[in-house]
């Protein structure tokens, strides 16, 4: 390697993957924090699982199409692997495995990658972060409610106002559909994914969609009908079905996270169709609303899925989850201006004079770093003029500057970099001043 | 999925990889934030690459035995690719390939897992995690003790007092062995090598390494005196060496560490080898004293490596970095009992006393969540007893109770389950109580 390289080697990421540089990763890496600090304020503990995964563990659990966009291949010893697609199907795989080991009911959060051979698009990665928490064990309104008031307020800690939950239950969007006069399972599957898309085609679209799918034009208008406009109200969509429980529960659900000061963020959307195959309950998804932000989707969504361990284990264990998207909440915070500029940014830049006046500044760098601040070392050299500029461009607001007669004397000057004052203070007092500073 | 299934799917985690259980995932990411933030008190920014990269970007950087570890398929596009094997080549791509947004002199820090198709053993696996921090665009001694003085911080944060740096000088190493009287290149690489198992194996054993590797058994045996017992000095070193210029940086070097006051925290050790290809300066292990985990091995290694990034760009980039290995490192704080038993630890548990007091419970626990208070519900219902228990378990020190005369009074009873002493008091007033009872 000491020998000059004949052929370079072309520096690139894959297509739909992509490096997050320091000025993205720290305010995300500040987000991740503060919604890990929600979720363990809401009593869930964080859980870590492999990125690779037995292919069986994976395979048919995404539907057809999920399917396809596993990443997959034989490992050294010939195991059939494939790359992680959500944190939610690992987890039915660690509850059935480690079923001894846990306590239920158990609160899991998880923030990971995810990798899904998609078609990759802006705002659209083949890599990219899940940050999912769930409630194991029980099957009530209580435990939906508890996700979803947990999900709200990573929302609102982050700053987020105007995001508002649509709600819906699996057996209600079934149940509709089937009040429409579809009644083979197979029909029905194909209207949800036609009422899915409500939210983006006109009506007539959407109908045309089902009349594609092979069925009667009435019967697909009386579908669609049955989901116009999202102002469709809970009495109204109880007149149409015949079991009451899916909605009985959706009123609970409202009731709880209404009494949790949240009633103005969740509203009933029978429209909610939700793509994966494995909910069995409450199913939902969340906007924004704000006019700045609302081409974002869906930020947080996800639902109860009480099959999926089952999947794994002769238990039937009941299960209920929220997933955050990690780079629409990133885009939304940066659109909402609500990202902090300096995250993470340098508090202070010790210079160095010369060679000889190194290993003072290096010792005074050490006395800033031990009481916490964040401070940089100047490593380029030269004249204090360029050394105060590169200062500034990382956004230190005091500069330590420390000559041969500093050095003798054990003194340091300090310079405030936003109004250019500057003082002299022994070394020993240096970061209680500079302390004071940087609270101004 | 509404059907029950015929036959389940085996939940077992890949050979080599294993699931973070939330016991041993909370202390792990205490200590991770720790890590962060030390890195960041020392001017290092965070950065995240894919965990995929194309083969040709990882391919022939590692050595042969790198090579063959390396976790390769053909993706969806028939890209031939790899999951990342360390975090340092990826680096080199990074810059080579956002040279333009980059400025120099980057620090850069990044904590992310790493995939090696290794022969699974007792603390050896096949997706680990490692902590990087590297200093790009210099070459210089400060910017080399810089980065061993961010390490050595890492560990004094993480309480680790008996660690001490291991540091060489790879043309200090490559001198030593010619001043043996071995001047072929190859023949140098394999004294490397054996040199590289002088901790663990006796001389002899090395010598007869390097004597089945061809070379003649009065050169092997010189080799090897050379480098013999830790206690070689520099001044003993210096005299066989006819370049003095590596020895000179050495020394600068461990000048600056110990203007740090770190001094005692490092020794020059000749033996030190470090696998990898890439090296081209000074290289070094880190070892923990203490007898207790002695066996765990280096926690923290890593050296310079001036002609990595040249490999993708032609300006030529010198760089210098450290790697914390965070399993062996999390393995050392629990055997020393620095690991505090209570990471992420439920404050507090809000009792549900039935249906009717749901509403209520909900809206108080969310009370003590808007003022920081790690706070779980229960989910699981049944008696009172049966809550305090999971309570207990779950590491709470208060429980909250509300019957059904507190709802109507607006007042809980708040119980201090480490000597069951129970109070009653407002709902207003219960997040200062709580937090006050949490102080003592």
């Amino acid at each position: 390697m000491a020998e000059p390289q004949q052929k370079l080697f072309k520096a690139q990421t894959l297509k739909g993957f992509r490096d997050y540089m320091p000025e993205l990763m720290a305010p995300r890496q500040q987000m991740i924090r503060r919604i890990e600090a929600t979720f363990e304020r809401h009593g869930f503990q964080p859980l870590q699982t492999p990125a690779l995964e037995y292919l069986e563990t994976l395979a048919g659990k995404y539907g057809e199409e999920g399917d396809k966009l596993l990443y997959r291949f034989q490992d050294h010893g010939e195991r059939h692997v494939a790359l992680r697609y959500d944190l939610t199907v690992p987890l039915a795989r660690v509850v059935a495995e480690h079923r001894n080991e846990i306590q239920l009911p158990f609160r899991r959060y998880q923030v990971a990658p995810v990798w899904r051979a998609d078609k990759p698009q802006r705002g659209r990665f083949r890599e990219f972060f899940q940050c999912d928490a769930d409630i194991v064990g029980v099957n009530s309104a209580i435990a939906d409610a508890e996700t979803l008031i947990t999900g709200l307020a990573v929302l609102q800690t982050l700053g987020i106002d105007g995001a508002v939950l649509h709600l819906n239950h699996r057996d209600v969007l079934f149940g509709l559909i089937a009040a429409a006069g579809v009644t083979e399972k197979a029909q029905q599957i194909a209207c949800v994914r036609a009422i899915d898309k409500l939210d983006k085609l006109p009506p007539v679209a959407v109908v045309a969609e089902i009349v594609a799918g092979g069925m009667d034009a009435a019967v697909a208008e009386r579908v669609v009908a049955q989901f116009q406009d999202g102002g469709v109200t809970l009495d109204a969509v109880a007149a149409q079905l015949t079991d009451q429980s899916s909605l009985e529960r959706v009123r609970q659900v409202l009731a709880l996270v209404t009494a949790a000061g949240l009633g103005e963020r969740i509203v009933f959307d029978p429209t909610i169709a939700r793509g994966l195959d494995y909910y069995t309950g409450i199913i939902y998804e969340t906007r924004l609303t704000d006019p700045r932000v609302k081409g974002i989707g869906a930020v947080m969504s996800g639902g109860r899925y009480d099959g999926l361990i089952g999947l794994f284990t002769k238990e039937s264990i009941p299960a209920v989850g929220i997933s955050l998207g990690l780079d629409r909440l990133l885009a939304a915070l940066q659109e909402l201006e609500l990202v902090p500029k300096d995250a993470h940014a340098v508090q202070v830049y010790v210079t160095v004079f010369g060679e000889s006046e190194a290993a003072t500044a290096i010792a005074v760098a050490g006395d800033l770093r031990h009481v916490g601040m964040r401070t940089e070392l100047d490593l380029a050299g030269g004249k204090l003029g360029k050394q105060l500029e590169r200062a500034s461009k990382r956004g230190a607001r005091l500069a330590v500057l420390i000559g041969p007669d500093e050095a003798a004397a054990g003194t340091v000057v300090l310079k405030d970099l936003r109004d250019g004052a500057q003082q002299t203070v022994t070394r020993a007092n240096l970061p209680a001043v500079a302390s004071v500073l940087l609270q101004v």
